[in-house]
């Protein structure tokens, strides 16, 4: 990335590799790993004080873009994990939240990122969602000191 | 069930084991089941006019009270599936949704129901839902002549 | 239930209400809850030394006979929860157990059960299974003292 | 995509948009679409000759490499969909498969591409998986004529 990359704090989402999330050849499901960064990324706006009832008192979502993940190795059943997360870059309505996997003992498991829009919905919940410039505040919740 | 047993129309919801539904036993990972119930239900209340721009419209939505479902025999990755879906009664603000999801082959899967409010956001999306009496005109759309 | 009902330990598996995890009346999404249930079932056998490893080392799983849920309260995005678990009866092959999904306020969401077959893939993994006996040993484990 | 791109036939994967599959912005949860991909790459694999029976007999899979995915829309509860599949390149062991998804009033909603391995477990169901060169009659069945 460019070195317009930004100095993020890092959040931490701990998650563990359940039953129903693994397909018949025994390893996790696919888009497993897509439920857990979206997971991921709510909690990481908790951290920053923008937890779920604030985001819906204040009629805030976070649409996506953009999602990719490249898969290093499989997880089992089981296997307990977190997803690291931080902010690679804001722009002006957008940001992009970076999520690296990683199992209990260490191994990288995936590592993917999310292309996201500040949004709110224009008329209250139910109404079609609008970008809005990120505020500087917000900004700052995530940088790195 | 009782002999107010409701003589119901009977909805059909084409579904399909997919990979990803299934587990590393190889068999259907049982959520899927309400999965495919819930999505039955809303299928059968389209079938009857009440579709899901309808329903968004008038602000209508169907909380759960209950479900349940009992498992016959195990489905694997691939089979083609049907849910029929019929009202076993109508209560006064509830009704109990009966599936039952048989495979091409004609073999029972599983059997189950669903009670279900006949519910409308009392404030618009986003707030509390309250339940309606049902109207016999909407218990007439699924009567079986 | 009967005065046959066992008097098991209680597991505590915690949860969260995530974003995916909920509908557009803002609140929880059933099935999720039978996905709950279902890990916090494996989680129960985990903490009486079945873990994920061991069950696949020694080639078993908990095929489900059925389920049941009732839905006491809503839930929304950002829920504190957990499933008490508790075995509710042991059987010659299978057993039931008993699910009560708790938020972190002290409100009961959702009561519900399994009636699961302590299993072996009779010939490894990707063969059917057969229910076995289940041991004294094994009950023995889950037996409040 | 560079000139080696491959000329492929097109798989069509019809799905729909059910409730459990929208959020409380009351749009698709995004993990849905690889869901849907995942689904249509089976389907597609199919088509050719490799339906989930041949591919469980054969010992088969297509474990993951990386999955992105663009959202150009958002889709709603009810929305018809088709996923069209095709095949963008076929490498040594590994392929990848491009995905559209669109609406039935032909509203590109999102494009996608899996890079999927041609895999086979080592020693059968359960044990690690192993890619396999792509023999060249497997890739003549999606090739366009």
């Amino acid at each position: 990335m460019s070195e317009a990359e930004f100095r993020s704090v890092v959040g931490v989402f701990p998650c563990q590799v359940h039953w129903g999330d693994c397909d018949p050849a025994g390893i996790i499901f696919y888009p497993t790993y897509f439920r857990w960064m979206d997971a991921a990324a709510w909690s990481f706006m908790e951290s920053a004080g923008y937890g779920a009832k604030r985001m819906r008192a204040e009629h805030r979502a976070m649409p996506l873009v953009s999602a990719e993940c490249r898969f290093l190795a499989p997880a089992e059943h089981g296997d307990r994990c977190e997803v690291r997360s931080r902010i690679a870059r804001f722009g002006g309505k957008s940001f992009v939240v970076a999520h690296q996997i990683v199992r209990s003992d260490g191994t990288p498991l995936a590592e993917g990122a999310e292309t996201r829009v500040w949004g709110r919905y224009a008329d209250g919940p139910g109404t079609p969602m609008r970008g809005e410039a990120i505020p500087e505040a917000v900004k700052a919740l995530f940088r790195a000191r």
